[in-house]
């Protein structure tokens, strides 16, 4: 049994309930025609297929490795890697000036969903060079951007993001790397970084790190880090990689899982860096990278969940124990939750890429709003049901789930570390509470009225599913009210709890919109709604709560 | 930071929570008065800390190794196994007949939970024997348990359950394995096992294989099945071990965790194995010996949950970031959770062992039957707080946590396989819905009692607490007359939900207790009945709903 990617699955979200359609309305996306989305689909899910989903199991076993201080990749990955490139995939939603396709966001995550199910350490090499990408649209000089965008795009060099060090890790602004300009426009660039993805190969000609770094005399905290990029070879006059810069790969780090994705330690020793973007706003060139990445890790952790999905289905239909298991309620049970998590985080995944495309498409604040308040819960929901629905695929498969030849193990061992990285996901509930929320709760509220609409609207066909999304989003809708009223520590103390409850509805909600829009999806959005949206009851019951009970506790109570 | 075996916590649990003092008040566990309580736990819980604790990732990082046929263990586990052995902790609840020192079960299951949480992978060396000389202890004949249990108690020798086949996991009673009798009481056992843990090593002097066999002519399913022992070595006339029998270790495992535990393919080929018990009676056998071990089993989960709660709260209590993070809400959230879950789990296997306790000195069958109920609760709801809180725990270390050398993955990775073996969390739910609950609900109903009275004593006090713990229990109540009215497909269909709200309520009922029982402890009992309780009303919602959303999914539905 081999991953399948989901095509049909995308066509059906795209089409009937996050619609794509608004996006290619206009005239910046007018390319994403109905033919173009199902070639691009098809295509890049061939690709997946048979030139990834092969490589998944090597990149666990044979790890990447350091080598007289170059990585060398897993076996097949420079190969899969070129596959990547030359298909045009990492530059999918990259401007058409410097080599991309231009398309949608929605369309960049369906594919990027696809090639995680497939192999997610090799994924995650493209997707920091799409990051690395759409930090220089929007903050390079044209000069950088004319120098490194073909590269990035047509895949032949890659990007990384180096933000981590270890005493900053949440607290980026606790940073103390350090850039000394040089008088000729360039910096030297000196620190230690940690938690390095892809931070040397060598599957591509160059490697180009951005890097996060203080000017000298700059302010303490977030409002004194610059963004620079720092190129493992200087490029010379003609764009080709020159002499080396003064930066290496000190170690690897031995990982739970991810194996195949080389976790580098990196010293920057005096290496020359060219800014990006003004001195000390490297925050908010950092940002826009992250949005974008926050919710391309969610739709990691979804892809992985669909292949956990797919694995389990595979073994239940074959596998008999009185009877083949797929017949057993509680087995059917696992198989139909897990179906049903991984279409409700793939809903939510697509509608904020939706709003993001729209956002820059449309224009339009509400948009804009609406990607920001989604994208820490398409994160942290999409990480933690692919953490869910891979460990429920282990589950399914019984003793030899826990045995490693599976490839069930591995889903889960691989999927762990996006609950973790470009923010945890206590991180996104914060933000969600927080920064989010600063609004008023306007983006919220927008949401939530979207939702009882679309719960009237089935009422007359579905009346106790649309009853029951109706009554969530009503509850829903007076825990923000409570929470809003709260102060930031009280608020804190419940922000996970709330983003799961917005999450369980949303997912809801889409269910539904499934429901009305294929009579035959009636049938999952009954066990969602049955079985995996209750929860946010006692989600919201906890989100209410406030810091009271903790705040009670001792540090001697908690063993501190 | 290392382990330290929670030795208090035992002490208030057995003092407070459920007192072993009516167990210590029976003829038969006289011995165990406080003073000798307090000695075991103190002395079990310094040997854990010290000869186990600093083994743990040796377990994980030099697996047993299979070398010519004979399984070498992780260097170190020997000295550690002997330091076990030479306690006496093997023996701790086996009868002093043959060197037990025949103490309360409940007592036995702290030193487990301590063992577990120090070296998951070593404890169930020693675990095996004690379900191996139960078993004796019911079913041998007085000669066989002459020659066995003194070696099995001394440890000396260790003992295995060889129950499961490529073909026959869950579905025990399609296992192929033969037993030919030779005419001089002896018979020639013939099969293929899998999944045997310690199936062989290099720590003990001989490894005595319980092994489920078919008679020639022997009726199909679990009626036609004996059980035997096979010892690796036969036992010579003075009882040493003599003669290599038939039998092999055919390879090891690759597992996602617990590597310092080899799991064995063993072949059998007509090895010379002794009856126990009766002809065709195996299942029955195996049954004494697997309740004991599911409630072990459990008990494994919260020790590596202890574990792991353990680390991260040391890591946050150092972990600097924007002030220590063990200040953050959000990171004193998961501490205090993940603390007021081990609470709850700990008490649950704790009142099922006294109630084995009190079965066993008291007799009477409402304390059997409670502990039959209380078990397959016990097993899932352990297994499952430990995966949940040793996955928080690596949530606590951020991205320190998917490094392997923090430690906090491995208890991630380790604690998996107790949610799959000793019948996995699914079947314990069948098991709780099903068996135990064909006395009508007789067992639940007493507990819900139970319950409910507690409320009403605690609500002088702790009104708001008792109050919503007396609404659960009431709310269950209702369910459970629910489930017994439909039919077994329906209450398959929810039984896992079913398992686990029972759980959150008991959980919440023992807080209480807590909680009345020292004030300091009403603040984690807020948490728990906030936070964690308020989940049981959704699983209540999913344990109603039947068989009817997952029977209208056809086969296509869930991509079958």
């Amino acid at each position: 049994m081999s991953y399948r990617a989901p095509v049909g699955e995308f066509r059906f979200i795209l089409d009937e309930v996050v619609p794509l359609a608004p996006v290619a309305a206009e005239a910046r996306f007018a390319e994403a025609t109905p033919e173009t989305v199902e070639a691009i689909l098809t295509e890049a899910g061939r690709m997946c297929d048979t030139a990834l989903a092969p490589l998944n199991r090597a990149g666990d076993l044979h790890p990447a490795r350091l080598e007289n201080g170059v990585v060398r990749a897993t076996p097949g990955f420079a190969d899969a890697y070129r596959t990547i490139a030359e298909g045009g995939w990492i530059g999918l939603a990259a401007g058409p000036e410097h080599g991309g396709m231009g398309l949608p966001q929605a369309l960049n995550m369906a594919v990027n969903d696809m090639m995680s199910g497939a192999c997610l350490a090799l994924q995650l090499n493209p997707l920091l060079s799409q990051g690395q990408i759409e930090a220089l649209e929007h903050h390079a000089s044209p000069e950088m951007q004319a120098l490194y965008l073909p590269r990035l795009i047509s895949g032949e060099w890659s990007g990384t993001m180096n933000l981590t060090e270890p005493q900053a890790g949440s607290d980026v602004g606790a940073l103390r790397s350090k850039a000394e300009p040089r008088g000729d426009g360039t910096y030297a660039i000196t620190g230690q970084k940690i938690f390095i993805s892809w931070g040397d190969s060598d599957i591509t000609a160059n490697v180009c790190h951005l890097v996060l770094a203080r000017l000298p005399g700059a302010a303490a905290g977030t409002r004194g880090i610059s963004l620079f990029m720092v190129p493992k070879y200087l490029p010379d006059a003609d764009g080709n990689p020159g002499a080396a810069n003064s930066l290496k790969v000190v170690s690897l780090e031995h990982k739970m899982g991810l194996h195949g994705s080389p976790t580098c330690v990196m010293a920057f020793e005096g290496a020359t860096g060219f800014l990006v973007g003004a001195e000390n706003r490297g925050m908010a060139a950092m940002f826009t990278m992250m949005n974008n990445a926050r919710l391309a890790v969610g739709v990691q952790g979804i892809g992985v969940a669909e292949a956990a999905l797919q694995k389990a289905t595979a073994y239940a239909a074959e596998r008999a124990q009185m009877g083949v298991i797929a017949g057993h309620p509680d087995v059917r049970r696992m198989l139909a939750t897990m179906r049903a998590d991984v279409f409700a985080a793939r809903s939510i995944a697509l509608a904020c890429a939706v709003a993001l495309d729209m956002a820059r498409a449309a224009g339009g604040a509400d948009w804009a709003a609406r990607a920001a308040f989604l994208t820490p819960i398409a994160k942290a929901f999409g990480t933690e049901v692919g953490i869910r629905v891979s460990e429920t695929g282990v589950q399914v498969h019984g003793g030899m789930g826990y045995v490693e030849e599976t490839g069930a193990a591995q889903f889960c061992r691989d999927v762990r570390v996006t609950a973790i990285y470009e923010g945890t996901n206590g991180i996104q509930a914060l933000d969600l509470v927080g920064r989010k929320m600063a609004d008023g709760g306007e983006a919220a509220f927008r949401l939530l009225q979207e939702i009882e609409d679309g719960a009237e609207d089935a009422r007359a066909r579905l009346p106790d599913l649309a009853g029951k999304v109706w009554a969530a989003a009503e509850t829903l809708r007076e825990a923000t009210e409570t929470l809003l009223a709260q102060d930031m520590p009280d608020r804190s103390a419940g922000a996970v709890a709330y983003l799961m409850a917005f999450a369980r509805v949303l997912g809801a909600h889409y269910h539904l919109r499934a429901a009305l829009a294929d009579p035959t999806r009636e049938k999952l959005a009954r066990v969602y709604i049955l079985r995996l949206l209750p929860h946010y009851a006692a989600h919201l019951v906890e989100a209410r709560a406030g810091l009271g009970d903790l705040s009670a506790l001792s540090d001697a109570d908690l063993g501190l």
